[in-house]
C-alpha cells in the first residue's frame, strides 16, 4: 500500500532514524535530506526505501558514520580523495563541492574518490551542481550485477552515469544506470503480474524475454543497448578505478560488504562563469529544450521530454500533495526513529 | 563483391585521390591513413567507403581543405578551438594532440572544438591517445537522425562517444554511437534479405521491429537502450556545444551541408604518468581484462571480450591478409586517384 507523507515530515523522520543509529546531528540531517529528496523526486529505489539498509550497514560497520574523506594527492585541477568508507552521500557531496571549487579556479575541477560507499541516488549530485550554475559529469563503479555481453555469469557493475547542465527553467539531469532495468523494477513488475515494456534480459534457455521472473531466475539482466551498455560500463569502471587509484568492479566483488562498499567515483565539474560561456549555455539549453519538446509525440497524450523534465514535475506534485511512500517501509523507518538512542 | 587489398596500397591510393582533390601532400597523407586504418580495423562505414563523399564535400566547399583550427580561448587546462570547417580528421587529430599536451602539464587536458566537420571514425582518436599511453574521452554532436524517445520525427543526433584506456597487451577502446544500429547496418541487412539480430526501431504502425526495411521507411531508428540513449545523446550534444561555444544539433540541422558540417566536439585527456597512476592503471586494466575474458560464454564458441579486443584481432588479420574492401567502391576510389589533378 502506498500513502502520502508531507516532505518535511519525511525528512525529519529519516533524520531522527539516522541520529538514533549514531550519526551526528549534521550528518544525519544531510543524509536524511538526500534520501527524502530521492523519494520526493520519484526515485523511490534510492530514497526512503534504502533507509533501513543504510542503518544496517552502519550497524555492521560496513559504513563508518564518523569517517571523513582525506586528500591523497592533487595535480592541477584534479584531486584524489580517500573516502575511508564514510557515508557515501556525504563523501560524494564533499567531492562534488570540491570539484565545483576547483572549477571556479581552473574552469574545470575533477575529483576522483576512492574507497567510498553507496552514494544512493547519483542524480542528486547533478541537481546539486546545476542548482549552483555548474555543469557536472559523475559516475561510480559498483559490485557486479550483470553479465558482460555474450556471457551468462555476472561480472559487470551497473555503474550509473550522471550528467547535468543548469537551465533557468529546469535543469537537464541525466541519471542513467547501465542495465536496461534494475532488479527493483523486475521485482515490482513481477509483483504486479506484469511484463516489462521491452525485453530486459535472457531466460535460462538464452531467449530474450520481457518476463521479470524469468530474468530474476537466470540473473541474465540486459545491459542498456545490449553490447553497447556492456562496453560503456567497462570503461566507466576502469576510468573510475584508474583515476582514483581505487578499486574496480572485479576487486569490489571481493570486498563483499553490501552494495558499492569500497567503490570508486568521478566528479567532473565545469564552471560556465569562469569559462565565460554562461550566456551561450542558456541559449543552447533553451534551444535544445524547445526542439525536443516540439517533437511529434508517438502518443499524442504524452509530451516528449528532455532528461530531468519529468523529475521536476514529480517534485512539484509531491511537494504540493505529499511524497508517495510505501506504507510498510514508512512504518519501519518510523520505528527506527523511535528506538532507543545508540549508546 | 568483396576483395582484399594490401594495407599500404589502400592508404596510398586514398592519399592519391585526396591529392587529386586538392589537398596538400601532408594533409592528404594523414587523412588517407585515418580512412585506411578504419577499414583495416573493420570499421568499413567510416573508411574507404567514405572517401568519395569526403571528396564531394571538398568539391562543394562544405569542407575547406586548407582551413586550420584556431585558438579561441584558453582557461587553465581547457582550450576552445574553432575548426573553421577544415577536414574533420585533421581538426580532431590536432585537438587530441593538444589535449594530450595540456594533460602532460595539468594532469588533464580538455579541448572543445567547434565549427568542425565529420571526424569519420571517432575511435581513431582513442587509439591514437592510447598508443601514446594517455586516457581519452571524446565525443561529437551531429545533425539529427533519430527521434527522441516517444517521438516520431528525427530531432536527435547520433553523437558517438569514445573512451580509451591504454593497456600494454591491447588498449580498451569504446566507440559507441547513440542509435542501436546505424542506417548503414540497416541497409546491409536489408540487402541480405535478413533481419536485425535485435529490434532496431519502430515501423510505421509504432510496433518494435527487427525488419530493416520497415525502419528505413518509418525513419524511427531506436536509440541505444530506448529512453536511455535518447537522454545520453541529448546531454552529449549540449555539453559539446556549451563547452566549445559552438552549435548544437538543433542548429546543425539548419546548416544542412552534409553530415556533421559545423559540429562541436570534446577531447578530454588524462596523463597517467603526470598523475603518477600508470602502474595502478596497468593493474586495473589487466585485472578487468582477465575478469571479463574469464566470463562463462553463452555460446561456447565465442569468447567474451572487452571493447577494442575484437578490433585488435581484425587489424592483425587484415594486415596479414589484406584489408577487405567493396569492389565497386575500390574501383571508384582508384578512378578518383587517377583523374586529372585539380588546377
Amino acid at each position: 500500500m502506498m500513502t502520502r507523507v508531507p516532505y518535511q515530515q519525511l525528512e525529519d523522520t529519516i533524520a531522527q532514524a539516522f541520529l538514533r543509529a549514531g550519526m551526528t546531528e549534521e550528518k544525519a540531517r544531510i543524509s536524511a535530506r538526500f534520501h527524502a529528496e530521492a523519494s520526493r523526486d520519484g526515485v523511490y529505489s534510492h530514497g526512503l526505501n534504502r533507509v533501513p539498509r543504510f542503518i544496517e550497514y552502519l550497524t555492521l560497520g560496513w559504513v563508518d558514520a564518523d569517517a571523513e574523506p582525506v586528500l591523497v594527492r592533487q595535480t592541477g585541477p584534479i584531486e584524489v580523495l580517500d573516502g575511508q568508507r564514510g557515508p557515501g552521500i556525504l563523501n560524494a557531496l564533499y567531492a562534488t563541492d570540491r570539484a565545483i571549487e576547483l572549477a571556479a579556479e581552473h574552469g574545470t575541477g575533477i575529483v576522483a574518490l576512492r574507497n567510498t560507499t553507496h552514494w544512493m541516488r547519483g542524480g542528486a549530485f547533478g541537481w546539486h551542481a546545476a542548482d549552483r550554475g555548474k555543469i557536472l559529469m559523475a559516475w561510480t563503479n559498483t559490485e557486479s550485477c550483470m553479465p558482460a555481453w555474450g556471457a551468462t555469469d555476472t561480472r559487470l557493475g551497473n555503474n550509473p552515469l550522471v550528467m547535468a547542465v543548469p537551465r533557468a527553467e529546469g535543469h537537464l539531469v541525466l541519471d542513467m544506470a547501465m542495465s536496461q532495468y534494475s532488479y527493483g523494477k523486475l521485482q515490482t513488475t513481477r509483483l504486479k503480474n506484469a511484463q516489462l515494456p521491452y525485453p530486459g534480459g535472457f531466460d535460462n534457455d538464452g531467449n530474450l524475454t520481457a518476463d521479470p521472473a524469468a530474468i530474476e531466475a537466470s540473473r541474465r539482466i540486459l545491459p542498456t543497448g545490449f553490447w553497447k551498455g556492456s562496453g560503456l560500463t567497462i570503461l566507466l569502471d576502469v576510468l573510475a578505478a584508474v583515476l582514483s587509484e581505487g578499486l574496480a568492479t572485479h576487486q569490489i566483488d571481493q570486498v563483499d560488504q553490501g552494495s558499492c562498499t569500497g567503490c570508486s567515483q568521478i566528479f567532473l565539474a565545469f564552471d560556465p562563469d569562469r569559462l565565460g560561456s554562461a550566456a551561450h549555455m542558456q541559449e543552447i539549453v533553451d534551444g535544445m529544450a524547445r526542439y525536443v519538446n516540439g517533437s511529434t509525440p508517438a502518443d499524442p497524450s504524452r509530451k516528449v521530454t528532455y532528461p530531468g523534465q519529468n523529475t521536476y514535475h514529480t517534485r512539484q506534485e509531491h511537494l504540493a500533495n505529499g511524497v508517495i511512500v510505501d506504507d510498510g517501509i514508512w512504518q519501519e523507518v518510523e520505528a527506527l526513529a523511535e528506538r532507543e538512542p545508540k549508546a
